[in-house]
């Protein structure tokens, strides 16, 4: 199965050097070029155009948002106008559940596949194979492209045939994540308030009733307020809840939660927390209790 | 070390037969005394009084609530006048921490030894030995009933030499997982209104990011909307978000997690959710969204 | 001045009737041109499409929402198409701080006018020339069609030269509205709750510190629970919360106050309120105290 | 009718001004003797106890809260054991709904009457007879003391047969008005944030639909962010908030507004708002948007 490969940021560049090292062909393309050549001292193929990339059984896009990946797939040389009939989009970006409706539609408008496919982990589990990844799409469709999925993550979770819905699962799962990070933060702020110390109390946590990743990784962070360098920047946690809210109003769906957090991301960004992890929210109840370090 | 146990409910019945079959001589104490029955039955001595119970190296008391608590410890006949100098006062109940604060500076006061020792986990752990406990007090009187901990629970977290430290963090540890309950609530009712299976949803939750205790027990509640029997009563899950943002409100921390957590429980009982687990408020946003079962 | 008026809803129609009594020359324009009748009757020219209607000194459209406005004002024979230079568009809908801005811009490169000029009013104030009228736009174009706003409100109130200021203005206002009515209905659900009259309650409150329009109107609409008909409808209350927040977005402003309506509306629409006036949001508080009159 | 008068702060030395200047003897007492002295001066006759204030027809009490009613309610020498058999006790504190529940009871056995009369207002409308009433206690009691009530407030609200309701009446009151505060904080700082001006914008907003004295006063206190000195101190608004949730958690009705107001006043208490008026809760939103003089 020869594949393409769209976007080289952190986490497709680990994602296309799995594929790589497990024997596949992958012909890689990025915007920035310079972002290829580490693959392509891997045995990657260089792509020079996105309609080269495309001329795969298979290509990935990975993307920071619905922009990018809609300029990418919308207009001449590109994805849609460039994949055979037959061959397979596979998704992999954090999108809004609208376009990826909008790209199942006119994949399959131009007989094409089409598979959303969004991930969980950070770069380093892309790097790994260790992601966990959901997915949606046509049963046939899906399967074609199982042997790939399964050298990127540890774990596939098929959620339906309809793309869409792996989006709103991936949605829902940062949304919990940054739940995990709130409650954390709120928390520790008031037991950090009351002079119990933090690293000790998370440690507590995570070996008890909170024994799970999510705690682990964000407790951390928030306990020592170690919110630079970026893992996952603040304004893609961002974007997700916005996201997340979008699909929320169009079901009509209310999710108190989100409305919180979307407020701590608006009130993060106003203090320059661009450049910050997203767990930075973990630290604005410190803030407002007027005992973080910064505060 | 001769033990007497005051408060045999689900939680203290397990607990003090731990004891029992570790070995211990327990003198155990219930207003209504059946429920001493099966203890008595297993070898436990059958005190008459309060007073008779705390004629031991160590009570431990095991109560509902605040008003529980200081009907058993002040009064005549009671724990604060019943226990000889160096005895210890072993206070495992979910309360305040402004009662935790009153009752060590009243034993101090007479020369009592009091160590807030509550615990995390849910009946079966407790009947298991395998309870969490937080632990405040002075060193040589925690360290003095260390043995008997050890016995109760598979883990101890000494948070400080402050009794009502430990009560702090019990209280802060139901407030994350309220919140775990929520945020699961919220999420299910998004990807339920969109047709996505929930059990399906949750069983990849849980072996991915969200892998921990706390998202597969309420996890499993929420997605069936099994809210009945019980297994933590809903208004006790509200006493204890309400003892939460008190000791907030006495540390000038925000938190709005826990300002919708209170809402939640108001709704809950609007609606007749007294019997019901405290899960039940995770079973809200499907209601609000127009999908509960029951809405 | 001549005068072309796009738009003849409940608003519209009042308000191009207004300026046909005060003797201006109207030429008037609806999709369904059936409600155009009412108003040739009294002496308005029939436009029979976009263009012709734009064949005038100044035009103005009072549609629903920015899709609405868009449709009219981009694309072969609408609006920016058909003025003629020096001509100006008065915009009084109610529409994105964002669309507002690229009228703003696309107007002026084509040497059009641009005021943006939403207003604040229910139907009847609007046939009554009694509106309250937020303004945006340059001096010069504001002044020119300055005699045209007086006929249509009791009070103009020019917010600044950026077009999008008014509109900004117009949301911040119907976000305080919806707040008043928030409030109230959790105050009624409260005091109704214990047994308290609401009329009587709402009588003395806006006969005292909240004597004020917006308590005497929404107060008795929600004290009665008397959301049918719709006034104001719902689904147009939630679009200019969603606005707001859209708008609060590119700013990084977080309104904890906004959240909170935002999800009441989707719990709204969730129960079929699309028919509902806006005020039924009001309802929502006893609704979760158990004591509505539906629930 | 002879009266006694209790508690002579801003608000109470204004009341019992008024009583003087209308003709009424009034015996007045407040813990800090020096407080009476105007008063005196005045010709009020000063008590030298609590008994001696209530050897009267009528005894006002005024105090800041809970606490110091019920100091100066129970005990020896106290108001219950002094008033005699069909005294009245008119209550004008901002108090628990629970307090003056338990205050009507025991009243009640002693064969004393019991009035619940709290006011709104700030205390220039206290001296000027300005005061608005909310009166709750049975019917001839409240007509005895009916008269007085006329002199201390321009409108008199009889709530019910039932003291506390007067209470509630009067929390849900500042609840509302602390509405008025947080929507006004929260639009200023979505508009300050865009250039508008705050106040050019409030007087559009009070000349139109909040044409109320809420908005006025307190839409200038946030505009120009104003918050010392303090008209009404930030604490006392923070309890109100305080005992107007603890009613609601009696009543079981969720208050979604309220719980943001609560997480406003812990911010503010966290950065040292003690000082500050109330209005000072207007402020934070525009702090969290990064605009507030302060910030």
């Amino acid at each position: 199965m020869k594949i393409g490969f769209i976007g080289l940021g952190h986490m497709g560049s680990g994602i296309a050097s799995n594929l790589l090292e497990h024997g596949h062909a992958v012909a890689v393309f990025n915007r920035t070029q310079a972002k290829s050549d580490p693959l392509v001292a891997k045995g990657a193929q260089r792509a020079t155009s996105i309609a080269e990339a495309c001329r795969n059984d298979v290509v990935f896009t990975m993307l920071s948002n619905d922009a990018a990946v809609e300029d990418v797939v919308y207009g001449d040389g590109r994805v849609l106008a460039s994949l055979v009939n037959g061959a397979i989009h596979v998704s992999s970006s954090t999108i809004s559940v609208a376009l990826a409706a909008r790209l199942a539609a006119d994949h399959a408008a131009k007989g094409q596949g089409f598979v959303s496919a969004p991930v969980f982990g950070r770069p380093d589990s892309a790097a790994a194979g260790k992601l966990f990844i959901a997915v949606g799409g046509e049963a046939a469709t899906v399967n074609a492209v199982t042997p790939l999925l399964n050298v990127i993550g540890q774990r596939t979770y098929l959620v339906s045939q309809r793309p869409s819905d792996a989006n709103l699962v991936k949605l829902s799962g940062n949304f919990l994540s940054a739940s995990v990070i709130e409650s954390l933060g709120e928390a520790m702020a008031l037991i950090g308030k009351a002079g119990i110390d933090r690293a000790h109390y998370l440690e507590f946590l995570t070996s008890s009733l909170f024994d799970a990743p999510a705690y682990k990784i964000y407790g951390a962070l928030v306990a020592h307020e170690t919110f630079e360098p970026a893992g996952f920047a603040a304004p893609l946690g961002q974007k997700d809840i916005r996201l997340l809210l979008a699909a929320a109003d169009g079901l009509d769906v209310a999710m108190p939660f989100a409305g919180i957090l979307r407020d701590r991301f608006l009130t993060l960004m106003a203090h320059g927390g661009e450049r910050l992890d997203w767990s930075a929210i973990g630290g604005l109840a410190a803030k407002d209790a007027g005992i973080a370090k910064s505060s």
